[in-house]
Formats: C-alpha cells, sequence, structure tokens
C-alpha cells in the first residue's frame, strides 16, 4: 500500500495514531480507498488473545499512555485462563475428529468414557479420562470431577458441562454436533472414526478441537507480561484474595496462584479418603456416645496431621477451616452390594445397618441434619475437630510456623447456636493450650448462608469474629433453589430470559446481593470492624468480585486456579 | 366458715369483692385464718374451663364490670378448641386403660393401627382407625392425615405427634408411658389387657385417657357464650379472616366457621383422587406436548366442577387459588410392584417408566421443579388450570352466584417469572370470557415464600395484586429447615432452649418475621393498598395471628377447625 497507494497510505498512518492515541488503545480499523481516497469506515479496541492483552498493557504503561490503573481494565480477568492452562505442543501433527464449542479452556489428553462411574472408576486406578457424553446432568458431576476434561456432543455454552467445567476450572468441549455418542454401546463416531471406551483422545478447550489419540502438551508459561500486571493488581486492588482448599496440595497451589489465605477449607474431604471412610461410618453407626468418642479418636490423628500440612503449606497467612458440614448420610454407601459389604466388614447386621441408614436419610439433605446442627447435636464432633485443629496450630508453631486460624461454624440460623458453639470450642482451645503450654491467637466467626443469618446479622455479629458468605447454599435458600436439581428448567429460564444470568455463576446482586448488604450493614452496626469476605464459586466471578469491593468486604475466596482472576477482578473493580 | 368465723368471714367477703373489683376478673385467692385473724396469701386471675371462661367474660359484660374489648382478652383462643371438638358421652361407662399427656383436644374412636401405610389404608376402605405408635416421625404423616386421631407411649406436649395433631385439629394422647407398644406384632399391653390391630379403642384428647371399645360421642355445642364473644370479636378486629380449604366440603366447614373467603386452595389435592390421578400420570408421561395437552383436555373438566363447587359454597367471599405447587415426581408411585402396574395399566413399557421417574426425581424436592417453574417449562398446565377457573367462574355467575377469584402464582422468586406467568392467565381469562360473553372480576398475585421474593417485593409488586406469604416454606426457606427432616434435631434445640419456639408453629419474629416485614414495606412502597394475606398454619396461632395485625396484614387463613381461634386472636391483637 505504501508503494501503491503512498498519499492514502501516509494519511492512513496518521489517522491510525491518532486512534490509538484518543482511545489509548489497540485499534480494530476498518478502511477502505476509492479512487485513491482513503476512507475510515469503523473503529474499535482491538479484541486480543491473553498474551497479546498483557503484552500490549505493558507496552503502553511503558510508552507512557496509560497509567496502570488504565493497563489492568485493558485486560479480562476471564481471558487469563489462556495463561494458565496446558495447551496442545504447537509442535505436535493432529487428526482434528471435529470441532465443538470452547467451553472451557485448557488442554487435556485420556481415555474416552461414556459413564460418570466409570469414569470415577477408571480416575481411581490412575488412569486419566475423558468423559464423553451427549450431555451431562448434576448426577454426572462424580464422573466430572474424576476426568481431565468432558466432551459433548450436545449443548451450549451455558450448559451444563460447560458452567460446571469452567467452574472447576477444567478443559471442556461442549455441542459437537457432528459426534454421534452411543452411550449404551460406550462408544462415539464422527467422520467415519469410531472411537471406544478406552482409547484416547484430546480436547482443546480453547479452540474446541476434538483430537484423535494422545498429543503432547505444552505446560502454561504465564510469561513477564502477566507477572507485570498482577503486581499492578495486587498494588491497586482492596480485596484480599483467599482460596478455597482442602488439602496441603491444594494450599500450595493456591500459593503458587497468588492467594493470601485459605478462605475455605472444608474438613468433610479430609474423611472420604483410604480407610477414613471407614473410621467415620464406624462413629455415624455408633450406638452410644461412648462408641462415638472411641471412633473419633482414630479420626482426630489424621484430622490433626491435614491441618499441620495445611498450615505449613499456609504459613503466615490465615486458615478458615469449617467444620463438618454434610449430612451424615453422605458418608454411609446406599447401594445393596456396597451396603453388605459394609455391613460385612463392620460386623453388623445388614438389617441394623440398613435401618441406620434409611433414619438417616432425608427428603431434602440440602435443608437437613447438617452443618452446626450436626456439632450440636453431636457435640463430641465439634470437640475432636477443634481439637485436631489446635493441636496442629500448636505443633506447627512450635516449628517456627506462623499459624492464623480462624474457626468457622456452617449453616447457623439463630446466634444461639454460634453461641454454643463457640462455647465447645473456646473451652477445647483453652484445654489443648493449657496442655501444650502455647497459646495460638485465632478467630471464631460463621458461614453466613441461609436468609435467616442475613437479617439477624447484628445479632451473629454479638458473637461472631468473622463473616464468610456461603453464597452457593445463600443463593439456593434465597431462591428456593436446589443447584442440583436446577437442570429440569434453569436452562430454560436463562434462554428464555426469565433469569438474566445464571445466579450460581454470578452472584444475582438484586436478591441475594441485597441479603448480602443487609448482613454486611447489620454486622458492621455492632462490630465497625468485622472481618467479611464470601467463599462460595462467585468468589472467582470479576463482576461478583466486582460486588463484593463495592460493598467493602475485605476478601473474596475462590478456587486456587481463579485466584489470579480474583486478583485482576478486584483490582479493576476499584475504578469501576 | 361463716357460722364458726363470723368476723374473719365477712372481712373475707369483702376483701373478695375488692379483689375482683381491682382485678375485673374471677380470683383464685389462697387465704388463712390463724387464731381469728385472716391473712389473704395470694391472690390471681381464676383458670378456667373454656366454658367457664366465655361465660364470666360475657357476664362481667353484662354486670358493666368490663366493657367487650377487655372480654375478649378474658378468654384464651387455644382454649376454643373445648367448645368445636367433640367429647366423650358423659353417660357412657368407660374402661380407662391408661392415661397419658392431652396433647391436642377432641375424642375419637377407631380401630388401633400401628403403621401409617397401614392407617392410610384401612382409612381408604372407609375404617376409622387411631394410630398407635411408641412415638411418630414425619415419615408418618399420611398416617396421621389418615386418622381419627393419635396414640404415642413416648414423648412430651411438643412431641412430633403432639405438634402435628393440634396443626391438623386431630385428638392425640402422648407420652402415655405404660403402654408397652409393639410395632411388629401389632399390638400393645398395658396393665394385663392386650390390644390387637384392628380392635376398637378410644381416646380423649382433652383429658388424656385410652378407653377401650368403642363410646358415643357428644359432637360440641359451643353455647350461645361462646357466639356472644365471638361476634364481639368479629366487631373488634381489623384482620379478616380465611379459611385454607381444597375442596367443596371444605369450603362448606369453612363458612360455618366463619371463614370470610378461601386463602389458600391448593389445587393439586384435587389430582389425588380416584381416576385423576390416571389422568394427571398420563399427562406428566406424555413424551409430547400433544399428548400431554390431550391428557391435560381430560384433567380440565373435573378441575372446573371442583372450583365450581368452592365457587358456590362461598358464594360472595374470595377465593384464593393456587396453580399447581409439588414436583411432577410426588404424582408417581414409588414401590416397584406400584411401577409395574402404573405400566401396565398405562400400556407403556415398565423401562420407560422407570426412566421417566429417575428423570424427575429430585435431590432436594422442597427446592426443584415446583411452583411457577412448572408452570413456566409447561405453559399448557397453567393454560389448563387458569381455563378451568374462569369457566368455573362464568358458570356460577351465571347462576347468581357472587365470585371472586383470586388466581395465585406460586413459587415466585424473581418478578419475571410471575409477569410471565401473569400473561398466560390473563390471556386465558380473556379468551374465557370472550367465549362466555361474561367478564368475572378477578386478581392475579403471588405467594411470598422464598426470602427473594420478600427482597424484591417492590418488583413484584409492580404486577402482583395481592401478597399472599406462604410462611411454611418461607420458614424452611429463611432457615435452611427442612420441615420434613427436622425430627432429628429440632427436638432437641427445643428442648435445649437453641431455639426459643418451634418455628412451624409460631412465626419466627426476629428472623422469618423481618422478611415478611420488608415484604410488607416493598410492596406497599409500589402499591399503598396492595392486599395482603398469610396462607401458612401460622395463620391460625395466636402470638402469629398478633404480629399480622401489627404488621397490617388484611387477613390471615388457616385450616378451618382454626378460624374460630384466629378471629378471636385477631380480636385480642387490637389491644395488645
Amino acid at each position: 500500500m505504501e508503494q501503491r497507494l503512498p498519499v492514502a497510505y501516509r494519511q492512513f498512518e496518521k489517522i491510525c495514531g491518532l486512534l490509538e492515541q484518543h482511545y489509548r488503545d489497540v485499534q480494530d480499523i476498518e478502511f477502505t480507498v476509492e479512487r485513491g481516497k482513503l476512507y475510515i469506515l469503523q473503529t474499535r479496541s482491538g479484541k486480543r488473545t491473553a498474551q497479546a492483552a498483557v503484552r500490549t498493557a505493558v507496552e503502553m504503561v511503558d510508552e507512557g499512555l496509560i497509567d496502570r490503573r488504565t493497563a489492568v481494565q485493558r485486560v479480562d480477568p476471564e481471558q487469563l485462563h489462556q495463561l494458565l492452562h496446558p495447551t496442545l505442543d504447537p509442535a505436535a501433527e493432529v487428526t482434528v475428529l471435529t470441532t465443538g464449542l470452547p467451553a472451557s479452556p485448557g488442554a487435556a489428553t485420556g481415555r474416552a468414557v461414556f459413564e460418570a462411574d466409570r469414569a470415577a472408576e477408571l480416575a481411581g486406578r490412575g488412569e486419566p479420562v475423558i468423559l464423553v457424553r451427549r450431555e451431562t446432568s448434576p448426577d454426572d458431576f462424580h464422573g466430572m470431577v474424576a476426568a481431565q476434561a468432558i466432551l459433548t456432543s450436545r449443548g451450549g455454552m451455558t450448559s451444563h458441562a460447560a458452567v460446571v467445567a469452567r467452574g472447576m476450572g477444567k478443559c471442556c468441549v461442549v455441542g459437537a454436533k457432528r459426534l454421534d455418542v452411543d452411550e449404551a454401546d460406550r462408544s462415539f463416531r464422527v467422520d467415519g472414526h469410531s472411537i471406544r471406551e478406552g482409547e484416547w483422545i484430546t480436547l482443546d478447550g480453547s479452540t474446541g478441537r476434538v483430537v484423535l489419540g494422545q498429543v503432547a502438551m505444552v505446560e502454561p508459561r504465564p510469561g513477564e507480561d502477566f507477572y507485570t500486571v498482577m503486581s499492578w493488581a495486587d498494588d491497586i486492588r482492596l480485596l484480599r484474595v483467599r482460596a478455597n482448599a482442602d488439602t496441603p496440595a491444594d494450599a500450595q497451589r493456591a500459593r503458587a496462584f497468588g492467594a493470601e489465605g485459605i478462605g475455605l477449607c472444608r474438613t468433610e474431604h479430609m474423611f472420604f479418603e483410604g480407610d477414613r471412610i471407614r473410621r467415620m461410618r464406624e462413629m455415624i453407626l455408633a450406638a452410644t456416645e461412648d462408641d462415638r468418642r472411641a471412633a473419633l479418636a482414630k479420626l482426630l490423628p489424621m484430622q490433626r496431621d491435614d491441618f499441620v500440612g495445611i498450615f505449613r503449606a499456609m504459613d503466615g497467612y490465615p486458615v478458615t477451616i469449617r467444620l463438618l458440614d454434610p449430612p451424615l448420610h453422605e458418608f454411609l454407601p446406599r447401594e445393596a452390594d456396597e451396603l453388605a459389604a459394609l455391613a460385612d466388614s463392620m460386623g453388623i447386621g445388614l438389617e441394623r445397618l440398613r435401618h441406620a441408614v434409611d433414619v438417616l436419610s432425608e427428603s431434602n439433605p440440602m435443608l437437613g441434619h447438617r452443618g452446626c446442627r450436626l456439632g450440636l447435636t453431636y457435640p463430641e464432633i465439634t470437640e475432636m475437630q477443634a481439637r485436631a485443629i489446635f493441636e496442629a496450630a500448636c505443633q506447627v508453631s512450635e516449628d517456627g510456623v506462623e499459624v492464623y486460624p480462624e474457626v468457622m461454624v456452617p449453616l447457623v440460623a439463630h446466634v444461639e447456636e454460634l453461641r454454643r458453639e463457640a462455647a465447645l470450642v473456646r473451652r477445647t482451645a483453652a484445654q489443648v493450650f493449657a496442655e501444650a503450654g502455647r497459646e495460638i491467637p485465632y478467630l471464631l466467626g460463621t458461614m453466613i448462608e441461609v436468609p435467616r443469618a442475613c437479617v439477624t446479622a447484628d445479632e451473629i455479629a454479638s458473637v461472631a469474629e468473622f463473616f464468610s458468605f456461603g453464597t452457593n447454599d445463600l443463593t439456593q435458600t434465597t431462591f428456593g433453589l436446589s443447584r442440583d436439581d436446577a437442570g429440569g428448567f434453569l436452562p430454560a429460564y436463562l434462554e428464555g430470559r426469565i433469569l438474566p444470568d445464571d445466579p450460581f455463576q454470578t452472584i444475582d446482586q438484586t436478591g441475594v446481593g441485597r441479603l448480602v448488604e443487609i448482613a454486611v450493614e447489620g454486622g458492621r452496626r455492632v462490630q465497625s470492624a468485622l472481618k467479611i469476605g464470601i467463599c462460595g464459586e462467585h468468589g472467582g466471578d470479576p463482576r461478583s468480585v466486582e460486588f463484593c469491593h463495592r460493598l467493602g468486604l475485605d476478601y473474596v475466596s475462590c478456587s486456587p486456579f481463579r485466584v489470579p482472576i480474583a486478583r485482576l477482578a478486584a483490582a479493576r473493580a476499584v475504578d469501576r
């Protein structure tokens, strides 16, 4: 153009400079030259990859075009996924079977499986698997957790598979329509290829490609510009960012992603593994308090060791530990053969076991005998957990680790529940400190996750030393809407615009948000400096982070891989 | 005394007069005379039976001692049960087996049964039964509904059996400790008597007596004083009192108890009977919208006939009809043999039926695909129900009946849900009116039963023409507490005073009540004269009625037999 249309070219060069100066951003300019005359048709800030976004932001700051606060506005937090997840080795030769919608970024390779149970089973044996379904439902959740990635032939960017996978930070391709999935036959067909269970496939969640066989991966290298932008974000933001982490490994990952503490450590996850589930079941099936205490005594050292690991990983940072939350029946098996095996291994009659399972089963477990209701009916569980926390804290403190435990009582609806649980925890702490000859400073607070806690937050703040909003459950109770059962109508609600957004993805500011606001006002009326955070999945959603900033919360807590997103979103919130 | 201690006697007579004048109430006075000297030890307003209470209240008004507003304060609303329920014929000779706690007033005679299923089965064949259990749990609910009365050997005045029976206005004796109930053997033993399933027993819920065999009953005759006091109450109260009634028979009973309309007519109850459940199942299992419409067309005339009956019984009074509320799986059988029978009778494969039941089953049905969510995913259900309502209204109106239908959309969480349902109902109404050449004035409003509806009541009031608080569900969602599953911990909560009251018995004013208040404020900000009522079981609880009065609600709605209690409580609320 410079040679063939030199006049227009020089004009164009000048106008581009003007537009870039004016908008202080990379411009995507449409133009045409007719009979030597230049026409500028349209200009807009250019779309770019995450790499390009952080690069241009840093360059523009270097060139003095924009300041750092403007620079963080130039990077879309959701784009960071591209910098944080593995990608296919660009050098690898690949056979693309088909292309679906890029529902959740990253890339993964694994054996195709067609059922959630099978996915869990193979993954349990250490096999990387990719769950392939026509579409997923909440029943497939455990299979999605177990899989490296998820592929569906139906559904769009807001389908169940897409939403859940993004929440888990897991690679996902949906709506790959040319895929003919035969779940019963455990195979899929596409353009003459037929893939059976166990055969290798590879997914690219950033482009939607479905690839035959195993492909080499490139681990993500965010690059220097990314770290530069994140350091600016950390300087600018007022919200702290913590991670939800249940194991020492999670805690380390969280630290690597820049988490400034753990906002939610779910103690029940510790009870599902290996030998522990057996001890847990002994505890649940105990006929007397003495038997229950005996079983709990065996769980104590296991739980203490977990806390030791987590405290060490979080040296210098607070760790919020939630006391046992799920209903006890979640720890018991359901299928007939599993029940028989359990009865056998525990040496109790199958009838007694069945009866125990029956007695514990619930119509609406989400609203049942769980949370602090467990600790109040079985105080010995709270005692064991408190002892494990404080013994672990004393132990690591002796080794020079700075430890800040925050004990969190779940599902409080009435201040009296918290008062009783708090008394028990404090008594146990005092005992452990006396035994250890060492005092550890700690906080005792509560999840705010039912509407009653929000409207009585002033009463609750007379006992709690911190609030943490459990926005998942708060959304469920505020809407009267079970996330597990929403599959039957929520997709239609979103498609038909009955709801503007999925309230489990981004916080419903008008309804749930109003209750959060009422609770913040109530709590801070009683304790003006009350520490308040959120620990639902919303903690990693940029719009929800912005909302938390506006409400003056102290921190958000989210899955480790979402921590950078939350850090950037928190910085952007300052100027929005 | 007059003869032996004349001085003290005259003094005593004078003091009694003074005390009664002072307290303007019958006095229960303790006194002693020592060495001729009179000592008055204590005085308090005397306890009395309901008959005595209304009698003395009326007499004192007649004597000019108190005014009518004071008179209504002298009668405890809960006592009215004594005037409204059957009693044992005092002339009958009875063999008292034992005596328990008088948990819920009334008397009943029936065959002893020891299981809820059996109770439902025998009652279904028209046999009066009395459910005898060691204690009851929510699983026994259907048996309690079916039984004439309930007897337990364990539990106190706030046990499950006691609370539920009082709520249902059903005779109940609990804690009859000498009863040795052997549920497996279907018998109980007491003092040498052994009663097997099918043998007759009789309960007196006002005294706690358990009586052998059948005993003649005296139907309640409230007496003239009762009607006098109730007429004063009606003059004084500002709250209107409606009844919850689902059938023409219920509606007639409600009118007899003084209900000024129906506050809650649950349309789903109409679908469980006889041939209807079959039509309902055809509708649920329909593979296409056309099939569903065909099944609905068969349900339409049945539903219309019910409404005709109810509208006739409520001539001149408003009738609030709630659109279909429960999740569809509640209409399907669960047991293997029932499923097989259904598959057979419907001519569909058992596998297909099983699959349909599986797909519809939910983790938390209370928070699932129900309420307006059904009408929004299957608009043809809403259309059929609206058509049945308006066709019935046109039909009775033609006969000169004054009909005021109020169509109520359940479980609204977001205004857009109501907006869509309202559009559908209004369109259908217009069609029916055009066909009938007749217009019926009607209101279109919503249940307020999830916290989100409370905090966004202003938005909802931009569409709703009335609000009706469903305080049962609102209590469940506000606390995050399923009533069906509360048996595992709520009794311990009440016994240990973790909660001051059972929130399902009397409204939790601090928490649930605060949300009700927020909703009233929000709704009336948009429509200052918005009609607001409540239709949970709290509508028949005196303390809750008082709360509703204080909030300026227009009406409460409760079970028919609680209507007089609510009328009196509403009058008492005026001066409290």
